[in-house]
């Protein structure tokens, strides 16, 4: 059946303290658990047992984000096409980190570490499974729904590219190509469940992470995202704006490490068989900031 | 793979002009294409050929429903498991209604006709596939980006859902029951799209359709699709209020034939493996109405 | 140089602790001051000492309405116009009620007690005047910026109306005539200061509070604030909507003794060289509320 | 009585037709009026003949901006009062310009020319003032309410001040003092009608026009009018943020001729007795772009 969406990041951070009162107090995760150098947290929303894990490090960025599967079949048909695309490809047995099951690690062709993984603990949302408001009293800060998607850097978007859809059958709703046409620049892949991306890609250095985003109701509510960014004094690298890719509202900002979040609302509903969307990247500025039409430089240099 | 979404519905309306008047200048879909009895209307930001058919007929309410599904496997696949589970199935041939290929009809448990398609003619969204905008300047009335689900009502609930989610391998994000948990009176469906529902059933009389949604960006575009209602003086039931089942935000009325639309926006984006949320009957008000905590009279007895 | 604002009522309560939480927990109101019946409350963005002051007595409604005014000429003006209008009025005392300077007491046409007053202690509101966050992070409940305004009911429209335009300028924004255009049966009045009403009047029998408004920012927080009305239990009379009269968008709902409260938004910049806006009483329905486009019986009938 | 609001601006602009196609399609401004050298413009929520001028004329920037007191007492008062504080002030003979009155003309401290009526022809607004519908249907571009505001620039913000509050009884809303206290770097003034500003003033030349503003419905209709600036390839200077100073929301572009506009939303409700709230120079960035947290370079330079 496949994959049903992109469900955890694992984040490195420096200070793992300051880190964990910020993703709490600022972005408004819960702390789900800890063990010696991470700490488990999840958004009010999340039935999972936790969405980022927070691993202290001497270097911030990614270590690994992960695609939950529907089925055991899945997790070993996913293994084996993996492996016959060419990745490295080994299990993460069940218990290696809190709550969750047996995992297939993949270095995928960009160098960076994706996980699939079927089970994990369900801890449940703040509001429940019976006769459930639509929204619990007991927030703080930004108080997303969900973890959202990531965007990863690759020297190489056509074979990531590859590897996600026909390996992992994802589909991809949109794309940056050059203007002549030849070479795919940017990527936006989605798992059967409507996002407009779960994962993106664009051209730039392997292994780094450009943004972990988070996903809140509307553009009203990344305007107040904002406003607590700047009464919480977090540097904000892009205030609100429309994406002409996905059509999404957002704000981006960074984490006490230099990780760069997006705080997302909206964006279309993709399906599968939606037309890949092709920005050519002469209109690259007008695709990522529709407001602005141009990229400003730390949006290309700050990765981690 | 599996259906991907509801793809369109085709209803009875009594005067066919007046009603293509309403659904272009209040709704506004746009008129595709028109055959003796019928007019084959889209909303902007669908790209298949129409997903509303209007046909002239004696009495209001709904001739069929369709979901579209991703392969042609998909399509033998579900004929099978819809006659395995006791259903009426016949071939639709090709080209039987404009820009449609083959598709297969299922009589349901609740007596509704249910179509299967995979092909379609493509005819592209109004802001196209290369750099889109965001949105089109040239829409009128409510401006939809979709045709979002329907209700229908059924005698028995418990087994139509059991076709949905067994032969045709839909996902049940909300269901109701009654208090002593015994008889399930709501149910709503969904493909692997996310939406949080396609399709939903509610306990009355079989073949009666309840109502037909579309779908608006946010709460805001709900107030101003209920503003265009009172100036275009189109008979309102349930003013603008939020839904607890499905999180949603909504405005329900009438077409011309009394049909009931509904403007939708909102909603919690539902994976397969989301727990199905559990209503009980007692708080069927709240689930409904989120604000008004009761059904109103006409609400279960104003059917097509 | 005359009226400033509405700048108080009194409203009084069966039970005092139980109005107290609610207004504290429900509306989000801080308590200032307390005397022997009396808790006085402001909302967060007020700075005068109070703008609710809840009295504990056998019967809910209002004790009176205060207007503030900019100087004590402006007092002894109206004090004159009011008596030459044939009012009875009297001083009220410096310090009868915490927080006040002396004020000026009138019992208008309709019967109400309504006082004017320059002087109030100013306590600052929760941003503060020196570079000031634009909303406090430390609020709950709905959180209201202000009192915004109250409907009160009258045997006679004319003569109030011509009071508060004549003996105390101020403007009618809109009024509800009958459709032969000889009797007004609802006015709806401001002062100098941009609102589109500090005080309305509906016929009805004399000395009744009909409603006690208080104003967020828009549309969502109308929906936020009816989501919170449903957490708490609170009865909601009329749901979220669109009033013609002001175009301002409302919910409505009853405190614990039964007063009827508002929270209201947007709402026209009205204004004192405005036309007067007139609604014919056969619109009466889409005036007050715009999308169900007719009263409902309990709207007329509640009152305290 | 008093100053009511500034009431119109008259533009000096490069090319006239582009001029008015802009302000017509882009801001949806009707045209009311034309002569040899001038279109008189103005909102669809406006009732009085026009409130944009667009002048031709060598070089951009503003001729005049005028505004609206009640009686011809205030004429007269101000007029006077303009003189004792040591201004040129000339009377502007009725019909100099289509639709308006006579007028007086006053040289402020900062070298602008500033006009004060009380008679301009009535046109009224497109919604009429008889059962009104809330909004038209028939708007095109951002169809802001009114024109709302201007900042200028000149040399003395503290004399300027005084002028328009001693003189013209304004009401300082908000001030940016340098640290020390000891100057005035930046002036928001408004009339007794709760705006949060008429017209501003930050240091800078005398003579020039920051920006001229439109006022729209909330945060959506900002992002909408941003969403349009770019379809129109209008030059967008601050994408959507917030204010600190007035809390507004706001989006900055410019017109053909390089004078800068801005579609505005929200800001606080002012009144003659709110305190002035004070902006310390070392958080006018923050005061400005409540996100960004500092000025642009092109924002205090490109004046017209």
């Amino acid at each position: 059946m496949g994959i049903i969406r992109i469900g955890r990041a694992e984040l490195r951070v420096l200070e793992l303290e300051k880190s964990v009162e910020y993703y709490r107090n600022v972005i408004g995760l819960d702390v789900v658990a800890r063990d010696r150098h991470r700490v488990y947290m999840k958004a009010w929303d999340e039935f999972d047992h936790h969405s980022i894990i927070l691993q202290e490090s001497d270097s911030a960025g990614i270590d690994h984000l992960a695609f939950k599967v529907e089925t055991w079949e899945d997790l070993a048909r996913f293994e084996k096409s993996a492996e016959a695309f060419g990745c490295t490809v080994k299990r993460v047995s069940n218990g290696s980190r809190i709550g969750e099951g047996e995992a297939v690690r993949i270095e995928i062709p960009t160098g960076h570490q994706v996980e699939l993984y079927k089970d994990i603990e369900m801890v449940g949302t703040k509001v429940g499974f019976i006769n459930p408001h639509p929204w619990p009293l007991d927030t703080k800060g930004i108080a997303p729904h969900r973890f959202d998607h990531c965007l990863l850097t690759g020297e190489d978007i056509e074979t990531v590219t590859r590897f996600f859809t026909e390996a992992l059958d994802l589909h991809q709703s949109e794309k940056i190509m050059t203007v002549d046409g030849e070479v795919m620049v940017g990527s936006f892949l989605h798992a059967r469940n409507g996002k407009a991306h779960d994962l993106a890609f664009v051209k730039g250095p392997d292994k780094k992470l450009h943004h972990a985003a988070f996903f809140v109701n509307n553009w009203y509510d990344v305007l107040k995202a904002a406003d607590r960014l700047t009464m919480f004094n977090v540097p904000i690298e892009v205030t609100p704006t429309r994406h002409g890719i996905t059509r999404g509202e957002t704000v981006y900002f960074f984490d006490p490490s230099g990780n760069r979040n997006e705080a997302f609302a909206g964006g279309t509903t993709v399906y599968h068989d939606s037309p890949t969307i092709t920005w050519t990247e002469d209109k690259i500025g007008t695709g990522i900031f529709y407001h602005r039409r141009e990229l400003m430089e730390s949006f290309g240099k700050a990765l981690t």
